[in-house]
C-alpha cells in the first residue's frame, strides 16, 4: 500500500530539494516525514521507533551536507527510513523489507547516498574512518565524513578500536552520538550511566553551552573556527573541556549534549562543525519512537512492532484457528528458567537481546543469573567461558549472524579450553526480512571445523527442550566439549510444546519416516519441510525415508553407515551454506569412507541471499517443501 | 639446556614458599628471577621483554594473593614466564615451548595456577570478570579476581566492552594495566597519547598522591577503606578524581600510575586494594625487556629475540652455506612497497603487527599510506572497508588465527558488499612454538563458506608476489569479490625470488608434475611437502601426478574434471582443518559431479595441535614428506 507524502515532502525527491527550503520549513518537513513513516509502517510492518528518534536529524544532516558526495554512515541501519524516504526512494518506501523491494537497512547497491551497508551494530565509526583517511589522502579536504551511532551500539568494542584509531590520524570525521538510552532493550552498562551522568549534569551543561555561544560569537567577528577552539582549548587544558570527557580521552573533540529533536537549532550547530577540522563528537539527546506516544512510552515493544493501528496502537496479532506453535525464542526463554528453577548452577547470557532472545523472562525472574552485557559478543562469549571455568553451566544466547563477532571467543576462550559453554544461536537460518546481513547461513560452516564442538539443531520444540535438558547435566559437562544449538526464527510446530525433559544422546540421529530406495538427511528445523516433501510424493507412490542427523558434529556415523549401505540414494537438506555445510560434512564421511552412492546437497547456494518472507527464501533456496519434493521426484 | 636457581629462587617451588619471605627479601627474589629467565630465553629462545617487564609484578601478585584460589589471568601470556617458574614449572622451564613440554603461554590444563588459557590478546577482563562474578554469586566474597592487561592489549574492543560490563555490576575485579606503551610494536592510538599524559601530568599524579596518602593515613586510624573511598569521592565527585578519567568513565576505580617497578611498593598497594571492593584498575608503569639494558632499548626486537648470547647480546643467526630462501613475511614486506610505488591506489592495513607482518617496511616510506591502527582486527577490516569504498586498494594483513577476531567484519563489511579488499594472511596453517592458539588451521573452512570470497595459497616466493599484484590490478577490482591470501610462517623456497611480476589466472590451479595413477591435490606451501614426497616414492618405481589447486575458491573446476577423468586415486594434502577446509571442497566437487573414484584426505585432523616445531607438528598431522610418501605408497 502506497501512502501520500504531505505536501513538503512530497517535493522533496533528494536532499538537492530539501535544502531548496527554508530553514524553518524544517519542523513542517519532519512532521510530514514522521507521519509517512508511521502511515508506512503501521500498513506494511518493520522498524519503528529508530527512525522516529532521528527524523530531525536525518532532515538536518541532509539539509546542511552535500549528500551523496559528503558521506553519512548510518550505524546498524534501523534508524534510516527517513533517509530513504528523502534520498530517492519515497516512491518505493511501501516495498521495505519486501521480496524484491528495497532493503530495510541501508545499502550500497541500492544508492548512492547509502555510503555502507549496515544491518549489525559498530561498524560505523570504522567504515567513515576509512572513508575519511581516503579523502584526506586524495587531498580533498572539502569531502565531509559522518557516522552516526546510537549508545547502544557504542557499547561494542570495534567502536572503541575506531574511536582510537580516529583520535590518532589526520581525519575530518563527525561521529553523532545518538543516545536515546535504548538498543532495541533499554542499553546497559557503565558507559551508559556516564551518559547518564553527562546528561544531568548541569554544571556541565552550563559550561559547554558557555564554551559553545563564546564560538558562536567569536565566529561572528570572522576569526577562524579553528583558532577558536584551539584558544579555547588552550585555557581550558586539563580542565573540564580536555579532560573531562571520556571522548575526550580518545582525542575527539566532544560538542554537547544537545536536543536532537530541535532541527533548526541541529542545523545551525551542523554547519558550525563543518568548519572544525579533525575528529569530533556531537552528542544528541533524542527520544526512540519521538513523535507516536506510545512508542516513546513501550520502547522496546515499539522498535519492531509489526502491523498496528496508527490510531488506536493496536499492533496486529496473527489470528488462527488452529492451536499455534509457539516460537522457539519463547521456548528457549521460559525453557532455561524451567531449568534454573532446578538447577542453581545455570546462568544465562544475552548480548543486548533479552526480548528478542527471550531471556528476559529469566533476566526477570532471576537478576542475578541472567545478564544482558550491551552489544558486546565477544565479551558474552569470554565472560561465559570465564563463569564456566567456575564450574557453572551457562547458556550464552546470541544470532547466529552475530556470533561471528565472537569467532575467535568461541575458539580461542571456549574450545581450545575444553570449557562446556551452551551456545544457543537464535536466527540460524534464512532470518526472513532483515535480509542478508541477519541470515544464519554460516554457522554450520564455521562451528563444526573447531575441535571440542558439539553442533546441534532441534526439529521441534521438544527437542530444543530436550537439548537444553541435556546440556545442563553434570554428565555433559564431562564431555568437555562446547555445543552450538542453532534453531530459527520464529514458530516451531508443537503447539503442546511443554513436555517432559529426557535427555538425548549425544551424536545420535534419529530416523523421521521409513522408507525405501531414497534417504533425505536433514538436521533440525529444515526436517519439517523434507516432512511435508515426503507427504507429497506419498500420492505418487514414491517413499523416500527421513533421517534426521539432529548432530551435524559429531555426525551420527552408525546411522550413516546404515543409511549408506541401506540406499540408493541420498539427499541432504539444510537452511545453511552448502559450502562446507552440513551437506558438505556428510560428502566428506562417504568419501572418507568409500561410499559412492549419489548424493544431492539442497541448502543456501554459495551467494548472498536478500530480504524476503522465510517461506520466500526457502524457495529461492530449494529448501521448501515443494522444492525439495520436485528434487525427490527427479532422483526417484 | 637446565639453569640453576638462585639461592632464594631455588627454594621457591610454590608462591606458598614466596610468601614465607620478608617483603624486603623480594628485591633479591625479583633479581634472581630476572635471571633464570635470561638464562632460560637466551639459550632455548622464547618470548623475552614481556616477562622481564613485569618481574615485579609476578612477585608481587603472588605474595599478596592468595594463589591459585585467588585467581590471576594474565592477558596474552607472553609475559607470563616468571608466573610460571614460581608456580612449581622452573624445573620445567626449559621445555617451554617444546614439542611435549610447557606450553609458551598460560594454560588450564598444565597448572591450577593457569586460571585461564591465553594466547590472543585482550581477553583477560573477560575472563576475570566471569570469575568474579561466579565468587559473588556464590557468596565467595573473599576471593580476588586480577586481571593483568598491557596498554597494547586495552586497545582491542573487547577490553572495553568488558569493562564496559564491569563497571555495571557487583563484583571486585582488579585491572592492573600494566602501561609500557607496547604491544609487540610501539603501541599506537589516541588511548596511548592519553595514557602518556596520565604519566607525565604532574598536577594530576599529585593530586592522586595525595589522595592515596591519605587513604593509607586514614586506615591506620581503623576506618574502614571502603567508607575512605566513599567520602573522598563524595567531596570530590565532579572533580579530577572522578571524572577526569577515561576509566573512571566506566565506574571503575582509578588507582596509579605507580612505578611497576618497587617490588615492595607494588606489594603495599596491592594489600590495601584487596580491602577495596568493587571493580577497580591500577596503573602500573613498567618497562619492556626492564633488567636487560639492550631489550630496554629496542623493545620490538627483544620482544622474542630467538636464542642470544646473554653476556654479548648477541642475537644468533642461522648459518647455512646454501643461499636461504626469504620468509614470506619479507616477501610481502618488500612487495607490497614495490606495487605501491607503482601505483598510488594501494594502501597497506595491519593491526599491531608491522614488524611481523613486514609492514613495517611500507609504513617506513610511506607513513601516509601504511597504517597500523593497533590491536584492533576488527577496525582493521572495516576501516579497509571504507577505504575500499573510496577506489583504494587495501592490503589488510592479519595473521590466520587473529583473523578469527573479525570474522563478521570479513562477511558483512566486505563480502556482503563486494568490496574487492586484499587480506594477506600471516602465520596459516600450522604456527610452530607458539601453540594451538596460534595455528593458522580454520582460515579455510571459514573462508570458504563466505560468498564473494576468493582463496588463494602461494607454494612459494614467485607466487605470492604475483597474486598480490594480480589482485592489485584494475581488473582485479571489476571481479567484485575480496581474495584471502594465505601462507605459512617462515621460509618460503625460492632464494632467488624477486621475479618479474606475472598476473595469476582467477581460479586456475597447475600442474607440478606430470604422473600417473595417483594425482595428488594441494594448495600453496605445502605442496612443497608433497613434491619431497614425489621424489621420494619416484625410487620405488611409484609417480604420482602433483596439482597445485592454489585457489581453494574458486576451484579449478575444468582442472578437477580432468584430473578425476584421468586419474584412478585421488589425494588432498592441505596445511589446513580437515573438517570443512581444503579436501573437503575437493570431496564436495566429487559428490555434486558424481565421481567415485576413491579420495583420501590429509590435512590437521579435527583436534587441537600443541606447540613444537612446525616440522614436528607437519610429522604429527601426517603431512610432512615422509608420511604424505606412505600415504602414497599404501595407495599405489
Amino acid at each position: 500500500m502506497q501512502f501520500q507524502a504531505g505536501p513538503l515532502l512530497g517535493k522533496i525527491n533528494s536532499p538537492a530539494d530539501l535544502r531548496k527550503l527554508a530553514s524553518k520549513e524544517l519542523p513542517e518537513v519532519c512532521k510530514e516525514l514522521r507521519q509517512f513513516i508511521i502511515d508506512n509502517v503501521s500498513v506494511n510492518g518493520g522498524h519503528f521507533g529508530a527512525s522516529l528518534g532521528v527524523t530531525e536529524l536525518t532532515v538536518a544532516l541532509h539539509y546542511v551536507f552535500q549528500t551523496p558526495e559528503d558521506q553519512l554512515v548510518w550505524d546498524v541501519g534501523h534508524q534510516a527510513y527517513g533517509h530513504k524516504i528523502i534520498t530517492d526512494r519515497r516512491d518505493v518506501f511501501h516495498t521495505n523489507r519486501l521480496l524484491g523491494g528495497i532493503s530495510g537497512f541501508p545499502k550500497r547497491s541500492e544508492s548512492p547516498y547509502d555510503a555502507f551497508g549496515v544491518g549489525h551494530s559498530s561498524t560505523s565509526i570504522s567504515a567513515a574512518l576509512g572513508m575519511a583517511v581516503a579523502s584526506n589522502y586524495k587531498k580533498e579536504f572539502e569531502k565531509q565524513h559522518i557516522a552516526v551511532i546510537g549508545d547502544g551500539s557504542m557499547t561494542a568494542g570495534m567502536a572503541f578500536e575506531a574511536m582510537n584509531h580516529a583520535g590518532d590520524i589526520p581525519n575530518n570525521l563527525l561521529i553523532i552520538l545518538n543516545d536515546n538510552c535504548m538498543a532495541i532493550d533499554p542499553n546497559v552498562g557503565a558507559l551508559k550511566e556516564y551518559l547518564t551522568d553527562i546528561r544531568t549534569s548541569h554544571t556541565y551543561n552550563k559550561m559547554k553551552d558557555d564554551v559553545w555561544n563564546l564560538l558562536g560569537k567569536m565566529s561572528k567577528f570572522g576569526k577562524s573556527a579553528q583558532e577558536i577552539v584551539s584558544k579555547l582549548e588552550n585555557g581550558l587544558k586539563a580542565s573540564l573541556l580536555k579532560q573531562s570527557n571520556l571522548f575526550e580521552s580518545f582525542n575527539l573533540r566532544y560538542f554537547g549534549p544537545i536536543d536532537g529533536h530541535d532541527v533548526e537549532h541541529l542545523v545551525t550547530v551542523l554547519k558550525d562543525l563543518k568548519d572544525i577540522p579533525g575528529p569530533k563528537i556531537l552528542h544528541c539527546i533524542t527520544t526512540k519512537g519521538k513523535g507516536y506516544s506510545l512508542a516513546e512510552k513501550d520502547q522496546t515493544l515499539w522498535h519492531a512492532p509489526g502491523k498496528f493501528d496508527k490510531i488506536t496502537g493496536e499492533i496486529h496479532k496473527k489470528v488462527s484457528d488452529k492451536p499455534q506453535a509457539p516460537k522457539y525464542q519463547e521456548v528457549f526463554g521460559n525453557t532455561i528458567l524451567e531449568l534454573a528453577e532446578k538447577n542453581p548452577k545455570i546462568m544465562g547470557i544475552t548480548p543486548a537481546m533479552p526480548s528478542g532472545s527471550s531471556l528476559n523472562i529469566m533476566m526477570k525472574a532471576m537478576p542475578d543469573r541472567a545478564f544482558d552485557v550491551g552489544i558486546a559478543e565477544q565479551h558474552a562469549v569470554t565472560f561465559s567461558a570465564g563463569l564456566a571455568t567456575q564450574g557453572l553451566t551457562v547458556f550464552c544466547n546470541i544470532y547466529s549472524s552475530f556470533m561471528q563477532r565472537a569467532y575467535d571467543q568461541v575458539i580461542h576462550d571456549v574450545c581450545l579450553q575444553n570449557l562446556p559453554v551452551i551456545f544457543c544461536l537464535d536466527r540460524a537460518g534464512l532470518a526472513g526480512a532483515d535480509g542478508g546481513t541477519h541470515h544464519g547461513a554460516y554457522d554450520i560452516a564455521y562451528m563444526r571445523c573447531i575441535p571440542n564442538m558439539i553442533v546441534f539443531a532441534p526439529r521441534n520444540e521438544e527437542e530444543l527442550r530436550n537439548i537444553m535438558y541435556t546440556a545442563s547435566l553434570d554428565s555433559f559437562k564431562e564431555l568437555k566439549k562446547a555445543i552450538t544449538i542453532r534453531y530459527p526464527r520464529g514458530e516451531g510446530v508443537m503447539p503442546e510444546w511443554k513436555t517432559e525433559f529426557k535427555s538425548i544422546e549425544i551424536g545420535k540421529g534419529i530416523q523421521v519416516l521409513e522408507g525405501e530406495k531414497i534417504a533425505i538427511l536433514t538436521m533440525g528445523h529444515i526436517g519439517n519441510q523434507a516432512l511435508k516433501a515426503c507427504e507429497m510424493v506419498a500420492d505418487k507412490g514414491v517413499h523416500p525415508a527421513l533421517f534426521d542427523m539432529r548432530f551435524v558434529k559429531p555426525l551420527d556415523e552408525e546411522l550413516l553407515h546404515q543409511i549408506f549401505t541401506t540406499f540408493e540414494k541420498i539427499i541432504t537438506v539444510e537452511d545453511s551454506c552448502l559450502t562446507g555445510g552440513f551437506g558438505s560434512s556428510v560428502a566428506e564421511f562417504a568419501i572418507d569412507n568409500h561410499y559412492s552412492k549419489p548424493i544431492t546437497r539442497l541448502g543456501i547456494p554459495d551467494q548472498v541471499i536478500e530480504h524476503g518472507e522465510q517461506s520466500e527464501l526457502y524457495k529461492i533456496c530449494g529448501i521448501d517443501a515443494e522444492n525439495i519434493a520436485n528434487t525427490i521426484l527427479t532422483l526417484k
